[in-house]
């Protein structure tokens, strides 16, 4: 076992969003590892969590998490109360819920002494529309969907709380993630939507032409990420998380098309006011200080994510 | 009469926190000068305003400002329901009464067919301890203040409103302003506190050891540039808006000291960890494309300053 793991086993963990796409990969990953796992979600825990301490309750309302809280060195903060579509059409919704409810959550989280929040927040949607491809955390972020601009706002109040009462922080800019647990119902991206539409043998909708670049990343590989950061210990706080290179859309359907083994039909629709046409994080600042790399080709995560899907499906579809 | 001047006086124009420091300065300066002015403030008008129209209501109640908006085509939104010290305390309460209400502002804007809205921001805070003096606009923002966290996330959603509605806008980030109408009770700059302890003969109290460099810009050079604004056309929304060069809280004093006549005593306080060392701003883009600079020399701004505040004096000390 190495020193990083020793440490690790000392951490008493709360994961708040830990039902969630990457939450419940997280906590899978993480009940083997910490001293103490907590997870807060909003809903019962999913059925491979069954063995996570649990506590459930609405993240808009303190009093549900103290809990959660009480007893946590560090805590993940992965809830998102919103989608970048959603965002967008109701702003107020999503300032309240999400920035005004982390404040709440920042407060509790120095009454209780924690030492350290990771957050995530979103590196497909925080730089807006960059003229830097792939784009560094120095460059200036210009949103242009209000769920970029919340997120934005949560990474400055957490660098304040840092400022003004020392509670340590990272906030890992995520890109595209995909994998097991993620849903197409959610709204949580387009490779979990684009899969079950290729498994139901469906057209899929696409935007605009299908060129759009993105940065897939597998959601086992964010995972590494967010633990790397927990015992991280640098000048740096902020950390672009991605797959290390770009794929278009049309790419990624040509994978997936593979990875299910059947061609994909698709409809195109007008392209969204609120895609950028090219996103691709610079992620050379995590290889350097957290010692991460994302390690899963997108042919082999398709592929994992594909299993699961199935196992998925199996489960719904077996006689009881 | 230049062909400025014509377009402004077209120009229906709203003042959102019309009886503020700034506000007060606007309307004087706008009556004459565009079509139709109408104010807004929490409370009933300042004697110098008994000739513009008001709406009196709270900013936090749309309701309030509908009668305001209607028939506007230019707004300047001039709201602080906080200041830096106290947002900090707070930063619930100041997401709430600034960004959730600038929020519920911007779409009663947009059902009202406002075509322009200018923002007075905070060139003093938004930048937070910035590493390049004097601070251009394209430095990445950092703030250190819960202040300057809400005013650049109002920011981020003018440029949304403006990339999904069509809502055009300008950001002033305006430096430390003084001038006639500033309320040394309301916490609103250090110009107006030392002042009125150097009339009173009281000593005034410095943090830290006086050589924190400010940059200060006369509200009348604040107002030229606001009107600029309104009918800015060019690529840049967002101007630095300052008084070209900064100045030691030490010469502060010692030009207050000369405008007064009199020497000011001072008490030391330890220096406050929301203070940066120094803070000027670049205003070159402001002076190349809205063709504005700063007209007032520190002395002379002091000396305006001061003949305002005797003048209050005397009011409030005249046998009636």
């Amino acid at each position: 076992m190495t020193v990083k793991s020793s440490a690790l086993l000392q951490t008493r963990c709360a994961v708040f969003g830990a039902g969630g796409f990457i939450g419940a990969n997280l906590c899978l990953a993480l009940q083997e590892r910490v001293g103490r796992l907590v997870g807060f979600g909003r809903r019962a825990p999913p059925d491979a969590l069954q063995n996570v301490e649990w506590v459930q309750g609405d993240f808009a309302d303190p009093d549900a998490y103290d809990a959660a809280l009480a007893g946590a060195n560090a805590v993940i903060h992965l809830v998102g109360a919103s989608t970048p579509a959603s965002a967008n059409t109701d702003m107020i919704a999503d300032v309240m819920n999400n920035v005004v409810a982390t404040l709440h959550f920042l407060d509790a989280c120095r009454r209780h002494g924690v030492q350290r929040v990771i957050f995530v927040s979103s590196g497909g949607t925080i730089y807006g529309v960059p003229d830097v491809i792939p784009t560094p955390e120095t460059y200036t972020p210009e949103p242009i969907t209000a769920y970029g601009v919340s997120k934005l706002a949560i990474e400055r109040y957490l660098s304040l709380y840092r400022h003004l009462h020392g509670l340590e922080y990272r906030a890992l800019r995520v890109a595209n993630p995909y994998g097991p647990f993620q849903s197409a119902a959610k709204g949580q991206g387009v490779v979990a939507a684009f899969m079950d539409k290729a498994l139901a043998g469906q057209p899929i909708e696409v935007w605009g032409d299908g060129s759009v670049v993105r940065d897939y990343v597998y959601v086992a590989d964010v995972v590494e990420a967010i633990i790397a950061a927990m015992s991280h210990d640098g000048p740096s706080r902020v950390f672009n998380i991605g797959g290390g290179r770009g794929h278009s859309l049309n790419e990624l359907i040509g994978a997936i098309s593979e990875a299910v083994g059947r061609p994909i039909q698709r409809t195109e629709k007008a392209a969204r006011i609120i895609d950028a046409p090219r996103s691709v994080l610079d992620i050379s600042r995590a290889q350097a200080e957290l010692g991460w790399t994302p390690r899963t080709e997108l042919s082999d995560g398709l592929a994992r994510a594909l299993a699961w899907r199935l196992g998925e499906l199996a489960k719904v579809t077996a006689p009881v």
